[in-house]
């Protein structure tokens, strides 16, 4: 069997939350989804990764897209505050690796691939927010860096339910792997 | 004037202190230079980094040829230990940056360069420890990323004085500025 491990992307109270300064639609209800698949890689003991955002509260490692609102409208992501923390249903518990990015993809300027190497990680199955930003951009350069990817669709959000079909048709276009949660967990039994 | 800031390197009690796990002769001896240097920065309210390595204590994270060491004889730069603050000497002020790296350069998969972009950092000041890894990898890097690259070599540490002056002619001759403590704050003022 391939060695795999999760990847949970920005499932923080400042993007999930109602209400939240960055409240992405479909983050909410992909929740019960996440829970299932994190209880199966912990019931395994497969590494698991939780890759969340973090800016500094001046604004000196933000997107330069995102740079004139947070600074001048709303700050979100930034350390020590009850918004950047991960969601109560997917605390990390010990042993689970907590990896920072200031970026869309997982992997730009992080460990992520580091420890995954170390590991010898193959597999890399991937969920959390949102499809066409940081979950697209961390499977992308996950294919890229040599990975086999699997993505949890319906563990993954989207504003609309569009915009995840035209994702998951690109994504399926590089070869990923895109299953729901019970095939998934099913399959794997 | 062209937009400095100062990167200080490694200056960790376990690199630095006598006795440490991985001391690095020649690390004790800078630390007057390198307070010159910071007091320098402060004073004048330049953009300052401090640089500095942090293990995960399951060696997830560490370079492949420290790994064995790191796990069955000692381990060093381990989140929340005394050994991997920054030495009392130059505990970082609010308003200094902290880049956390777990690879010889600075700018190795951190977001270093992020951070300079943004503050439109064109020149950047390189001190710590020590010539050959940490420094010289961050020196060639910055380089390549095109910043005009300052080294203070007095207030930069080798095992050996050979050592230090063999990488300072490297680093000259790929157009890097080499020069000491006192030369350096005496031309800037």
């Amino acid at each position: 069997m391939k060695h795999k491990a999760l990847i949970i992307i920005d499932m923080q109270n400042d993007f999930v939350l109602p209400n939240a300064p960055q409240c992405v639609d479909g983050a909410l209800n992909i929740i019960p989804n996440v829970e299932k698949i994190l209880a199966y890689f912990r019931e395994h003991s497969f590494p698991i990764f939780h890759v969340y955002r973090e800016y500094r509260a001046n604004g000196s490692d933000i997107e330069k897209t995102r740079l004139d609102d947070f600074l001048n409208h709303q700050k979100y992501c930034v350390p020590n505050t009850h918004g950047c923390e991960i969601i109560d249903e997917l605390t990390p518990m010990d042993g689970e690796y907590r990896v920072v990015k200031n970026r869309f993809s997982g992997f730009m300027n992080t460990e992520l691939d580091f420890i995954l190497k170390r590991l010898n990680i193959q597999n890399i199955v991937i969920c959390g927010v949102q499809y066409p930003n940081c979950i697209r951009a961390t499977v992308f350069d996950g294919v890229a860096l040599d990975y086999d990817v699997t993505l949890i669709t319906d563990a993954t959000g989207a504003k609309t339910e569009e915009i995840a079909k035209a994702n998951i048709v690109d994504m399926k276009n590089i070869g990923v792997s895109c299953i729901n949660t019970n095939a998934y967990i099913g399959k794997k039994k």
